[in-house]
């Protein structure tokens, strides 16, 4: 993933809400990524579904790379390479740490098998024991890097359920990686109801003691003008609304950009929906199931979502009108440990804090994914982690259900291309005040 | 072009600081599309360099059926189509208007010739002269509309230079826009100084009564953090520099995406510049001449200049830094009439403002082209002028040399995709205050 | 064009039909170019319609660059280039004769103007007059060059008008090179005969004193096994049938690389073919007409003869099956002097003969372009004409309304790519006798 | 793959080499697959190298969908599919059998997992043995059919060879398919020498008793000119001499569409050729190893046969010379079962006949793939095996090393386009008699 720790001078206590040490929860994450892929054959981990998306197994291994260029090599004595060929099929875009295999050809590697790549695994959790147990293995330096190395396996995490589904949507055979069967609820959302924020200057980005991304930073102060956010997420119903009154053909509710997509890639639906005689389906990790009218609509693109916006005659929220409600919410997400990999329908009830923060899908901002003023890249290969991807995204905030927990926060942030629709994401309405 | 008025209520006084009739700078504003034109044969007026680009005989006609759409069809009683074929051929890109020939097939238009695409200005002319000597042409809506097509046929007057420049960069004969010999100076630039900006709540946006472009509004408070902006434009002796220290082929000074496009592209100057024996040279509405140390560099990418940047050790300003900046500096420019197509070294002597703010060439800002905060864009088709390229795409400020006066003031909004290097494009340094 | 005469070693007697003087053939070919362009602007002359086609004044330049290449510059003492850029500009695919401007960027040539190239051709002409004037003017080889000179610009000039119906197909004005208004006949033609052939030993390939390209050559014997030929090309009348009977949309009916054009070019009818509320219209040097239904169909690809011919239960002919028919018959062309740019309906009554073998369309074969046995292409650059295209592409026989007198020969080899559609060609059914 | 047999009324006696029943054939054939798979994990099964190549998995069960269809469906009473979504999953091209998986998506097919499909064999297996042991199993008509499945399975375990080296090709673990240890012999081959053959009117085409494809038909009389036949195919050796002559940088020995390709796909060498600082090595299915020299080039494409053999002053061999040569010398193959997946270097020692036509690789004539005099393809569906491909393909003749025996055949068609190379193909040298 496309993320990493900022360069602070001091060590930045460990304030995690579950208070298992560094390494348990190193281990923990490790063999969570082991339970993700469980479920999955050999086969099904060797394949990729497009460019954009990469093979389980090359996300095992990817993540384990990191941990041994990152950590290992520098900081454990003696410590000797699994395979020197590693280096090059699993670097992902470090152009300082050499040359890699090209991205569009992850896919290829049937070699070395799942099965290597689980030996390795084993083979550089056992130096991340022998460090850690070591005196150098608590210093500041690997406590940060480890903390970044966790951070990392666990982005991928979700990208590996993200790939997953893609691969399984193209299959005929509609293969659900989650089997225990479902009941859709195919009731109605409840209404949608606006929260008002009044605006003003706020301090923005991340600024405590707990584990944040270098993009959250530098932590400074932001103007937000009085708006209005939605309490909770653009349903699926509201979504077929948009489709029966002609959304996805109607020019004049587009982006240019967006409008060209359209009519090149023929949508007429969010990704992974398909019109049967029984109505609307969405592939998902439970399979080929009915479109549940009250959940959040997922896979759209940026160009959806802002057509929609434009269609309800709002727009969508900026990143620090998001930030500052999810700020002022108190909100935090069940982690993806629920095992309910499908985002929720909005709770009952009206409250005076929006729903759907966390845990259902990511949400479209209308804020470009650039840097925060005074921003500076960490030293080093690490500095590639974020930096270089701020150009021609948006970001999204919040978490989706496919999110591991940790990863909630208000000041996260998250970026796609405006066309990619294969992340687990909806979005949230928001205005101004009239 | 893509801009538009805004949908201002209350009329709005004409103070031109040029004290002419809006009559007399609409005619003397078709009359100069008309002077651009003049060095140019048919067969030059009709070839579309690239996708991008567009022939001098579709701007000609594009700006004509402008008028005869937005201003004649609807207010002028009894106007008569000069050709209803016209409306299919000289759409740019307003969907509202109905369905257009495709954009890439523009320079396929051999017919209607350069000689009927006069007459269709004569005609449109004849009637925009009945219109305004009517007593309907003094209405307020007429005067609003008119400014718009004054405005908007400006902005094609740029554009069918730099599409020229375009064109006539793909000769093998390098044939002259301008014909008149130019002394290249050779000499070296003057040191670049640095100025110191205080930050704060400023008022960003267009404020004043004079014309300006929907997307500058609303006027709005924005919150600039101090900063330093050089004092001129990066010099083409700067940028051979970072040529020389191989700056076109280390991956860790660029955005991913930028890197991709120097290798898919096979990158290694900026657009225009062919390496000879004699040295470099660069293609330019004089032909082909030397690179000359002192001016501005022009036609680079925003990935050039983003990377160029990073290897300064600096950073590209926002366009609300350059706005605060231009707007301290009082800064107008000397009009395109001046006939001196092509940027000037900057002026000699310390100053304690920045030089070359308009009128050599614009600058690319890390802003990312957004609308304001409240943003609406103008109702019916003229809504389409700016509003949906609001996405993917950056900001640039100030004003090239072939920018019509009355386009260069502080709070002008030009756009491009990061990619983009045949306008008259190049930047200015800022950095955070140590 | 791409093709040469053979390496013979002995002086090719001229028993050109028309008795009158190389010379003055050569100049009446000169001129006849002039007088195809004469209905155009200079804007029509320089745009190019796509990659496949080349702008008029392109084609205008490239013959005369021939005759300066092949025979001024070796031949005539003392001559001096009109142009050295032109050498860059004009050459085709010479490869033996240096870098060349590329083939899509012809259309981007503005300069040298059409002026300017007819100042070229003026300036070649006198030298050509020179040359033949003078004593090294008469000899075999110069006598040979210009030979091939003139048989070199017929063929552009044929391609002149393919490339300019091409151009101006895609243009929103339709307009007609010819404008003579035209009377379309839209009675039905008359049933289809057939004439059988005993086939043998034949003697194929071009074995006169007259002028040939290398590819006719050597003559050699052919097995011609029997088979029967339709006596007249396949119309559009039977053509609408096929479109009627779901033709384009049956896969079964293509060959595999077929169906596959048809379905990423979305074909539904010939090129050129438009389907309106008044029927199915045809855009041609006419400008677009109605379908006359019994005119030769024309415009498609080999993909669509090939099924057009398995839908008939029928095939194409061999190039040697059509050689043999045409020797047989001994038709020979009136040439395109007559005017009448438009392919004709075939000729009443019952001949023992095939009919419209010359003068209406290209006819595809099922014979793939390939040497002859024993075929070398002549020595030099010249050797580039023909040879180097002997794959991938398919052999047309016969000549269209457009081919210049002289072209119209039993042995004379014309070549496409399968998908190729915008030269003037049709197709003449073939099958085995029971 | 993409033959079928021929649509011969009367049952064709079984005249097999080895003298084994047909069950006990199509068992032994049914094994090989299994066999070849062997030392295959289920991810290198599942992967598809490129759009070419399709995945092992694909291939084991395409063949067995093959039988499937055209023998179980048709023939077996109270057959029951083993899973409807296959004739989804594993029609190859067959548009009169139903929709089908595109091509380029074959290889994301992780289900139905490798070891369904070993059950889907089994399953057709076991239906196969009912069938054959039933009185409808003895029918003229099954028993043709099941020959075609057997002819149909072999021709996929050479293609599952060839899919096979070039995925491991894109490995940059060079992982080997046959893991025994090759001693690469270095030393030089011996002299090409020349074999002159007489010409005349030849039966070509398929006449015995025996099996063949329907592109092999009809039999018939072709008339060969004098020709002369290298005895050996071209060397590794010839090759780097062609390399070191500069053969992939002189335009003019090369095909026009072969010089484009060589530009833009950067051909330097053969497919699967590396440089390395210890000279040129070649990915084989024993992994990387030097360059043999006195072995035959293998994997170039048409382009560069044809290149290489201008520049030798020789020419590519028709099908037909190829045909006649190889009947007159009576040459048969020992079959892939050698075991020895490798092209030999020539055998030593003069012979009045060629050496190396059946058994090292496909040898590129210079004969177009086209349809035989009165060529038709069989009824039904099974006539897309062969007839759809007849255009813009070269015909191979021989057979590789990896080809099955009971494909060797002195009339045996093998078709790629000009500008594959990733089948096991080499070339022999042609002339003119002087
Ligand atoms: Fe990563
Ligand atoms: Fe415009
Ligand atoms: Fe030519
Ligand atoms: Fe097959």
């Amino acid at each position: 993933m496309r993320r990493t720790s900022a360069t602070v001078k001091e060590p930045r206590p460990r304030a995690q809400p579950n208070p298992t040490s560094p390494s348990e929860r190193l281990f923990a994450t490790r063999q969570h990524s082991l339970a993700l892929a469980a479920p999955l054959t050999p086969e099904d981990m060797v394949v990729q579904a497009m460019d954009d998306a990469s093979p389980t197994k090359w996300h095992l291994a990817h993540v384990t790379w990191f941990f041994e260029n990152f950590v290992l090599k520098p900081h454990l004595d003696g410590y000797r390479d699994f395979d020197d060929a590693f280096n090059y099929c699993f670097n992902s875009y470090y152009e300082a740490l050499g040359p890699r295999h090209p991205r569009p050809k992850r896919g290829l590697l049937t070699r070395p098998s799942a099965e290597r790549v689980f030996a390795y695994r084993a083979h550089v959790d056992d130096a991340l024991r022998s460090l850690l147990s070591s005196e150098k293995g608590q210093s500041t330096e690997v406590t940060r890097l480890i903390e970044i190395g966790i951070n990392h396996e666990q982005q991928h995490q979700e990208l590996l359920l993200t790939d997953i589904l893609a691969l399984f949507a193209t299959n005929p055979l509609k293969p659900s990686y989650q089997s225990s069967p479902f009941e859709v609820d195919l009731s109605q959302p409840e209404p949608l109801r606006w929260i008002d924020y009044a605006g003003g200057i706020h301090r923005v980005g991340h600024a405590s003691d707990e584990y944040c991304w270098d993009n959250e930073l530098p932590p400074h102060d932001a103007l937000v003008h009085p708006f209005r956010l939605a309490d909770r997420l653009v349903t699926n119903a509201e979504w077929l609304e948009f489709i029966a009154d002609g959304g996805y053909a109607t020019a004049t509710l587009w982006l240019a950009d967006g409008w060209t997509a359209v009519n090149r890639e023929d949508w007429r639906a969010p990704l992974y929906w398909e019109k049967t005689d029984a109505g609307w389906f969405q592939m998902s990790l439970q399979g080929l199931l009915p479109v549940a009218p009250a959940e959040p609509v997922a896979h759209v693109s940026y160009y959806e979502a802002d057509a929609f916006a434009r269609w309800s005659g709002k727009r969508l929220p900026t990143e620090f009108e998001w930030e500052t409600a999810a700020l002022a919410s108190g909100a935090r997400h069940e982690s993806i440990e629920t095992g309910r990999l499908r985002p929720r329908r909005a709770a009952s009830g009206e409250m005076d804090r929006p729903k759907q923060l966390f845990g259902d899908t990511w949400q479209w901002t209308s804020s470009a994914y650039l840097p925060y003023p005074g921003y500076r890249p960490p030293a080093g290969a690490i500095g590639e982690y974020n930096g270089k991807f701020m150009i021609s995204q948006q970001v999204l905030r919040g978490a989706s259900y496919a999110t591991p927990g940790g990863h909630s926060r208000p000041t996260y942030r998250n970026f796609f291309y405006p066309h990619q629709r294969w992340q687990f994401v909806g979005l949230r309405l928001a205005s101004e005040i009239d």
